[in-house]
């Protein structure tokens, strides 16, 4: 059996906050071939919104606390102002574009975090992705923009971290197809020193990765990141790219990382 | 050739804005055999939002102007908040509700309004439903939820009243489906007398109404809903009615519009 490609394209942070760098991002993945998927995050905006209304975000040991009331802004802004900022766009870029968050077609099922020692409020854990309603808006052609909010099918929708999204939607999806996940951002890929680019390191599998780890040798932020690739890879996933937009259109090198 | 029944419910007014009346909306859609589509208005809630932003509705001669601080809180609003809730509480109640904005599957395409004596700004007249989006989604079994918003295809979302969409989309329906459109609000009808629930016209067809509308006896409020319904059974819709939401379980008196 032949296996259909599926490319799900994750964009974040800067690239979603500035208007040109968002058209850029978008032109680059709407020069992909379908079936692809879109995953957005929302950079900073629920943060500016809240702020203009007042509110100051809920932290705990650092950590964002999801409200009621930032579960309303997250809602808004997510699925309302930057989805379909992007669906118009993709649209005028001849992109069959459908935003969803993962309520709609119960694409994406998640269980409200259990609370230890926080309280995380309304965030969700991905339990299952809807492959029959990933493949029927894929065979009719759509572009799928997800945006990272899911819901527990009991009428609450959630709040879950875009880069889970993009890593469960790329599993699911490798049951059917042939499937690479890319994470783009500022950065050129892993790098060793976060103020060097130079430092990229090009491809890392799971071994190097445990290594890099117990070496202490990456940026402690972009472990999430990593685990996250890790889970998608052992889940079926081909392959998943880390670094700038460019590689997108493969022209640039960043970091490849596989089992 | 059979053909198969599709019914476009709108709801708005209160039913949105309450919480209990809106769960008895949605139970009550929920009962209705597939196909079908439901269309949402906002409610008051964007103006609220806006209020608490500090922004103050603009108005020129007692029309709502939609500037681009007003288009990006409906956005929110209608697209995100509004949308989200309600595909939340369909899905927990088994539906399979995808929401959509026009720019989603580029079901609704519009043309921003020319600037005559009033520069309404972004707001959309309808001038294409896609279709092939609605039937791809609607064989695939989803119950697509539609707030009131379009695109230009240019990368611009558009603001269009909600009972247009509804009538846009039950013409469209109608090429392929024997169609029906339900405009479910607070009044049992259309009144003679709106505060006269006796005063209920049951049925109403072009002559009648050409005759009401001469003699005056509507209340001005429903001449634009009634206008929308006489299009929308030109475009081929069967049957249109008008009433409170009992009549979705066809238990209550109601009015029934058609040629």
């Amino acid at each position: 059996m032949e296996w259909n490609e599926l490319k799900v394209v994750k964009i974040g942070g800067k690239l979603i906050e500035e208007e040109q760098l968002l058209d850029r991002a978008l032109i680059a993945f709407a020069k992909m071939p379908q079936p692809k998927i879109l995953v957005h995050g929302g950079g900073r905006s629920a943060t500016v919104l809240a702020n203009r209304m007042g509110m100051v975000a809920k932290m705990i040991d650092g950590r964002r606390i999801t409200d009621a009331a930032t579960l309303e802004i997250a809602t808004m802004v997510y699925a309302g102002l930057i989805n379909k900022k992007i669906v118009a766009k993709l649209q005028a870029l001849n992109q069959n574009a459908i935003g969803l968050s993962g309520a709609d077609g119960n694409l994406i099922l998640s269980k409200k975090r259990p609370v230890k020692e926080i309280d995380y409020g309304f965030v969700g854990d991905v339990e299952k992705v809807s492959l029959s309603s990933m493949i029927k808006l894929l065979d009719g052609k759509f572009v799928p923009v997800c945006c990272a909010l899911t819901h527990d099918k009991k009428g609450q929708m959630l709040n879950t971290n875009a880069d889970t999204i993009a890593s469960s939607l790329a599993a699911a999806g490798s049951k059917c197809y042939r499937t690479e996940l890319f994470f783009c951002f500022e950065k050129k890929g892993v790098l060793e020193d976060i103020h060097d680019d130079s430092s990229l390191i090009e491809k890392i599998d799971k071994q190097l990765y445990e290594k890099l780890k117990a070496e202490k040798r990456i940026f402690e932020g972009m472990l999430p990141k990593l685990d996250n690739c890790f889970t998608a890879l052992e889940a079926g996933v081909n392959r998943v790219h880390i670094g700038k937009l460019d590689m997108l259109k493969k022209e640039t090198k960043h970091t490849v990382i596989a089992l």
